[in-house]
């Protein structure tokens, strides 16, 4: 696929390669004649059906192609869903990097683990500063988010300023970093905004999302009233999370162990940064603290969405090395399920519970908050920019749709509104708005060394044999003659138990012998004989067993 | 496994067989030292991780080793997780079946489609009707659940009374069918109560459950006000809610078409025994709904939990034989997701709105009211039944603690308070209870026309193939002299794409060859060879792909 025909070498183009219509490896293109800027590049963690995946990345082909156009890649905030991808994208695009601080911190953590072409340039930015960019001039303002550093970034273009809210939500009293910058905002917007792209994920919810303030006291309370030990289990990166529970370990005489290295490297982080202030002598390694009188312990993990290799499920499967938990323990659950984690988490939270923890979670105790915008909030930012255009970003498609009409509601022309997903190419000019044409922007799978576009057949296979494994038939021929010889041999796995496969196949064979005969007298090309073959076993297998195997001829020429 | 050793003869046998550590496959067998009843024979809906398996049965063997001494299944109401394993046991145990109208005409429905050795016998009772069967004597009271005919059963027995809930909710004035009968219940609870076995689901919830009442305003007006089509979905099951759809389309000029085979079943079997009421000629074909002017066309349809055969998943994939979305459709989605269905629901919902349907769901509206008691209405059975002992029922783990704990607040005594989970044997007398051993009462799996029990390795080979696929290497074998002949073939699937695969497998077949030349000569047996081209191959792939496929060795004897 290519752009529109027609397209119209004037006008600003926005392009959107990952994030718009589905959560994760959010990653957009903003383009000019002559540049283009790239905000966020991140990961999408596979879902279920994504047999085997490690990671899903975003399809950037549409920029090694212009390559000599990227001038930059500017980062909001250092969540995976938003930084995941940087390593994939520096492997193909020599591209300098310009990211908040905490971003910046994780990004050059996540850039050790992999070979390069090229040394990185990254640049570490704070809000306020300015980036000339080819066409476009780049600036950071706070917003407040589960992260700190978190950033949105307004451009300045050719055509006028477009604001990218990034993630936010508004609280104006934030335990770790900054509100979010309605000061700083409300002067950017003030010479009239262009194009406003803002964060869509809790569009659909109404009123406005709570300030980290009010699960403080809660939080505290039942660290401190926990008669046994406590486990405050969080995401790594949710600084202000704990902060909380360090300064509520510290105020009840409790020292923290910390489970999960992605715990201890975002605590590390945070703390050489000034994010999270840590009392001394206030760590003390998951050994020592098992030898602390009960009263005296808080352990903080990682695995709240029941992540099957994290401390938590570990635990809760009795498969830690360090930690087991006892009768007494209170295990507090400081998240909500992101949508497909549910089973996981509510086994995990089980199998605690059945060691004798006490389980305390957002639905019995005020211990989580979220950290996006809902209706009452996206209204404001709308309000303060009053952009021109306006293009739902960072969500599944219908929370972009809830938000596009919530901005039409708010005074955006219906025209002037775009719901657009990934690869999706929006031409914008002064006048004018309009979708013109595709590029390929699907989802890249990474498994293992290797990479993948959506269209590779390996995860169809996979599903196949996830439902009734595989069925090999091989078939050794003469080499010379290329005449079958001998009876084919069955091999199968995820089919049928090793009990039932011996007579099954034998039966197999049998069935496969009249037709086999012929063939073997006859000059019968391999892919006629194969299709035959493979109709034959599936039909006689299905009838016997109702599963439908993947079946596999095989030639051998002997 | 087996009961413990030191059994007592004169208790009371309680043995959960499934719906205790696990919501889904509920049964529950009574026990006396002459007789066994059991309550309900459900089936449980696989998870992701049971690949490929159709549905989960309980594993009955212990009931089959005393088929002479099992009375009677009774049960509760037709939920599929209370009679879908109904066929299953009866292809085992000819024993007779005493169901409420609504129960017995599904179970009898379910059973067409099965063959099975006895005819069988099926027995629709009605509230207060009371049934001897040896040393019990049983009785059925209505209870209010998301189903018509739902009821619990009190059951005399040598020791007491037992009363077991079934799935209860406590709504005095429902839309269809009875409230919870508590007159009955306080009659029958009369003379002491010895066991209180009751519904765990909601146990963590605060509070009461809403009365349907509280959401015919909302879909009716829902209905009324839509400018064009209207959707809804709910479970087949939810005659309750299918009534109130009705009432609003005949009010609002609306026609029905019913999408999915289930709904009809449900809806005829629901009419024929009068618990619901449809006009003459409310009911119309799909074709002759797509005739009709939007204004008056209402869908009832199946696939609220994102189904993917489902009529409504089919609908959003553009893939139903006779409907389409069109823009200014209205969907509702009257259910809230089961715990694992929100990925598919999620995806549903987004492909509805981005054909162009609005979107109505529990959170925007009051459109779904949930059928079991919270706990307010969980104090009040146990204050009601005062019962000395207690059996939280139907449940995860941990909404079972939570029920147990609450009972225990409520006044039963900490040590006659038991959660005991799937297979654990439970004997109680008029002194005291207690878990005496346990035995085997595991997963089942029907998989095509087979049944699994846990153990066998056959899903556990499909978990790996789902993650890498496999890798076949076929080493020809001289039949007579056990020689090697020739080079190994190898073939994959899942693995890698085909392109790779090619160069992959003869550097693979390369790094073979030393090894085998060494093998050809010498007198290798089998299993050592086998496991040494396991291991050679399973290593060098992993070096070169990062991935780790299953690697089945084969030898042929030609």
């Amino acid at each position: 696929m290519s752009p529109g025909n027609k397209s119209n070498p004037k006008a600003l183009r926005v392009i959107p390669l990952g994030g718009l219509g589905e959560i994760g490896k959010n990653m957009m293109a903003i383009e000019t004649a002559d540049d283009i800027v790239i905000i966020d590049a991140g990961v999408l963690f596979p879902a279920a059906e994504m047999m085997g995946i490690d990671v899903v990345i975003p399809n950037i082909s549409y920029l090694v192609e212009r390559a000599d156009k990227v001038r930059a890649l500017l980062i909001t905030h250092g969540h995976e869903d938003h930084i995941g991808a940087v390593p994939y994208v520096l492997k193909e695009l020599d591209v300098p990097i310009y990211a908040p601080p905490m971003a910046e911190a994780l990004i050059r953590a996540r850039l050790r683990e992999h070979k390069l072409p090229n040394a990185p340039k990254i640049n570490s930015i704070t809000p306020g500063e300015r980036v000339s960019l080819g066409d476009f001039e780049a600036e950071w303002f706070s917003v407040c988010h589960s992260i700190p550093d978190a950033t949105g970034i307004a451009l300045d273009t050719p055509f006028g300023k477009i604001i990218h809210s990034g993630d936010f939500k508004i609280d104006h009293d934030p335990i770790v970093g900054n509100p979010s910058d309605f000061g700083a905002l409300s002067r950017i917007a003030g010479d009239g905004v262009f194009l406003l792209m803002a964060d869509s994920t809790y569009a659909e919810e109404e009123g406005h999302s709570d300030s980290d303030r009010t699960i403080v006291d809660s939080i505290h309370r039942l660290i401190a009233d926990a008669e046994g030990r406590v486990f405050l289990s969080s995401f790594a990166s949710q600084i202000a999370r704990i902060q909380i529970a360090v300064d509520s370990a510290y105020a009840s005489g409790r020292k923290i162990a910390i489970l999960g290295r992605s715990m201890q490297n975002y605590m590390r982080i945070a703390q050489e940064l000034g994010h999270l202030e840590v009392p001394d002598d206030l760590i003390v390694s998951p050994s020592t603290a098992n030898s602390l009188p009960d009263r005296e312990v808080l352990f903080l993990t990682t695995g709240s969405q029941g992540e099957p290799r994290a401390a938590l499920a570990r635990i809760a499967r009795v498969d830690h090395r360090e930690v087991r938990i006892k009768r007494g323990d209170t295990v507090i659950i400081s998240a909500t399920p992101i949508p497909g984690n549910e089973t996981a988490i509510y086994s995990t939270q089980d199998d605690l519970v059945r060691l004798g923890a006490k389980l305390v979670h957002h639905k019995s105790n005020a211990v989580h908050v979220h950290g996006h915008a809902r209706r009452e909030e996206l209204k404001g930012l709308i309000n303060l920019t009053r952009p021109q255009y306006f293009v739902p970003v960072h969500g599944e498609y219908r929370m972009l749709q809830a938000h596009a009409e919530l901005a039409v509601d708010q005074g955006v022309d219906e025209h002037d509104a775009f719901v657009i997903t990934d690869g999706d190419v929006l031409e914008l000019d002064n006048d004018r708005g309009r979708v013109n044409g595709r590029i390929d922007a699907g989802h890249v799978y990474v498994d293992g060394l290797g990479l993948w576009d959506e269209q590779v057949n390996v995860i169809d296979e996979r599903r196949m044999l996830s439902e009734d494994g595989i069925v090999t038939v091989i078939i050794p021929r003469n080499a010379a003659t290329g005449r079958i010889m001998g009876a084919p041999h069955i091999t199968s796995a995820g089919f049928v138990s090793d009990d039932d496969a011996e007579k099954l196949f034998k039966d197999t064979v049998e069935e496969l012998r009249n037709y086999l005969d012929r063939a073997r007298t006859g000059n019968l090309e391999w892919t006629q004989l194969e299709a035959s073959v493979k109709g034959t076993v599936e039909k006689f297998l299905h009838k016997r067993t109702r599963r439908r195997p993947l079946v596999v001829p095989v030639a051998i020429d002997i």
